[in-house]
């Protein structure tokens, strides 16, 4: 069985997503597509709309056969360790190909990817700045779908086993736009508008309106009082060993955090030329969760769900050691441990009943 | 001018404390009454009913002349560490006379004191496990009062500045009563009434009533999330230096609060015959704020309020360096880093507008 892999957040779940999981089998002609997704907090450094286990749901019902899960860590870090955990587990799991959305699916990614491994080149340093500043800002140059890519192949180079890759042209809307006008709209747009209340009906499959509707949509704000919390009781030197917080940033954290009253005004404050919106995000999310730096280290994926044909898949490629049906407390102490807590802290201020297995699909044709 | 120093909670105010305070005086004749009182959490290990600054004003108003704070990290401390601070501040402030409420006035303090040196005299200890039983359980032989009057006397002996110690016979009520039934009674029995809203209104002075009625009372739930946040993302590493949390009870407490819906159920799955409810209480109060185990070093106190005569105890004294009326950067930083940390959590769960200079009663009789 050929698969082909798509590294995705689905936050939440749209039209061009469905899109890309139909171009994904139809160009890569695989027998199964597979979705390696972030859990319950994504790469903005914030937590996902809707849970993890409902997100997969809708993958599953709209064109996915298998959802695996980005443990937590890496699944809100930079763009580049982002690619390196999505790209590790499409290898680990024996995909053929990683198809992937992109604006200009005629870049030359292998080629472009090579420049990083040169830290010191200039237009390594502006991919990354672009990256962060486009998920927020209007000022980027390149689009994020296609840095993504960049380190994908990065990755993608670093390894023997390497994935076919398949960039797949993105349809019409700009992930920046803020409007929704037709069937497609970017998944910042959806946020912001179910968030709201108000028109995103027309730019998501009904599986996901549903879920979408269903859920107590989740926001930053939710984790407020926690965050607050953990910075009044911190000390500089115990900032110090959060990953991501260097250079005097524990400082401006800890005066600023007693000035502000909600997420949004410390975020408001914290606001430099220096930093990114997501560059703060993405450490304020390492404070909530209490991440200090460590080494990659991916050793395996937790099932979110599958139908059949994903199970056959696990089962024919022997997958057993590297796909998690059910996790461990030895896991939850260790490898799993960040994404334990992500999951804890989720559902602490939005409960869901799921987890406890993976969802699976009983038919293919459902 | 002579001082009569108290040390007290006031958790909250009522007819026993105003009684106790009238008392003091008048057996002292002492020009004035200074009330070394615990801040926004208290003893037992958990916050105050309503908090300090109104608690001050109360006192102001009804006997004291001088309210100044025990840094919290000892006011959440054990009945030796809780005496150690209230009696060095009581010295610190060149107080004559100590007085405090017992059961037994006519009992040899000092003499009984002699046994807390002896660590490993089964009496000393069985007063320890007595005082931190009594608070929650009806099995104590010995009254907390009385227990906390032998602290008194041994932190006195240790000094040259020697304290005169007053034992003043309590009136009726048992502190573990929790009727009330006429115009005396318990401090927890009062706080139960408020927090159920039934009758206690008799066994509080008029300005205790109308800071009660006017406060947000709060208790250990307010605080949940937030400990419950804490422990969902602590590893065991780092509860060990917590201070309290000794002998494997970071697994115990991270076991059980995968478990837990609320601080209430918490305690019941923690409770066992090995530790008392108020051991536990203390022990995630010092979670909840982060608190490491660091020796004694009490080098100042904050006033929370003062009468005009409390003003001129203050500059006749020279107190200025013992006693804050404002609190530096410096300050907050250091020796007060844990009182404000406490203060700040507390005015997440029930704000207040007191906090930025002490409560000034400008005329002695109003």
């Amino acid at each position: 069985m050929q698969a082909c892999a798509v590294i995705a957040e689905f936050n939440p779940f749209h039209n061009g997503h469905q899109y890309l999981l139909e171009q994904a089998r139809k160009v890569t002609k695989a027998d199964l597509v597979i979705v390696i997704m972030s859990g319950n907090f994504v790469q903005r450094g914030e937590p996902a709309l809707i849970n993890k286990w409902e997100r997969a749901r809708v993958a599953i019902n709209c064109g996915a056969d298998l959802v695996v899960e980005i443990p937590t860590e890496y699944a809100i870090d930079s763009a580049k360790e982002f690619a390196h955990a999505g790209v590790e587990i499409a290898q680990k799991l024996g995909a053929s190909f990683l198809a992937f959305g992109s604006e200009n699916p005629d870049l030359d990614f292998e080629n472009e990817s090579k420049i990083l491994d040169r830290q010191f080149d200039q237009r390594a340093k502006k991919y990354n700045q672009n990256f962060a500043a486009q998920l927020f800002d209007d000022t980027a140059i390149m689009n994020s779908n296609d840095i993504l890519g960049i380190n994908y192949a990065y990755w993608n180079s670093k390894s023997k086993r390497g994935l076919q890759l398949i960039p797949l042209q993105r349809e019409q809307a700009d992930h920046r736009d803020t409007e929704i006008k037709g069937s497609i709209a970017s998944a910042s747009a959806i946020r912001r508008a179910a968030l709201e209340q108000s028109e995103y009906f027309n730019a998501v499959p009904k599986a996901s309106l549903k879920a979408i509707r269903n859920a107590k949509l989740t926001s930053w704000e939710d984790f407020w009082i926690m965050l607050n919390y953990r910075l009044l009781t911190s000390t500089p030197q115990e900032l110090r060993h959060i990953k991501g917080v260097t250079e005097g940033f524990e400082n401006r954290i800890l005066n600023l955090v007693d000035k502000s009253n909600s997420f949004t005004e410390l975020m408001q404050k914290l606001k430099t030329k220096r930093y990114t919106y997501t560059r703060i995000q993405r450490s304020l999310t390492n404070i909530l969760l209490n991440i200090q730096a460590t080494p990659f280290n991916l050793t395996k994926t937790r099932l979110l769900a599958t139908n059949q044909l994903g199970r056959i898949f696990i089962r024919e490629a022997a997958l057993g050691s590297v796909v998690m049906t059910k996790v461990t407390k030895e896991d939850f102490e260790n490898n799993y441990a960040i994404t334990k807590r992500a999951d804890d802290l989720y559902q602490l201020v939005s409960p869901y009943q799921w987890g406890k297995g993976p969802i699976i699909k009983k038919n293919v044709k459902e």
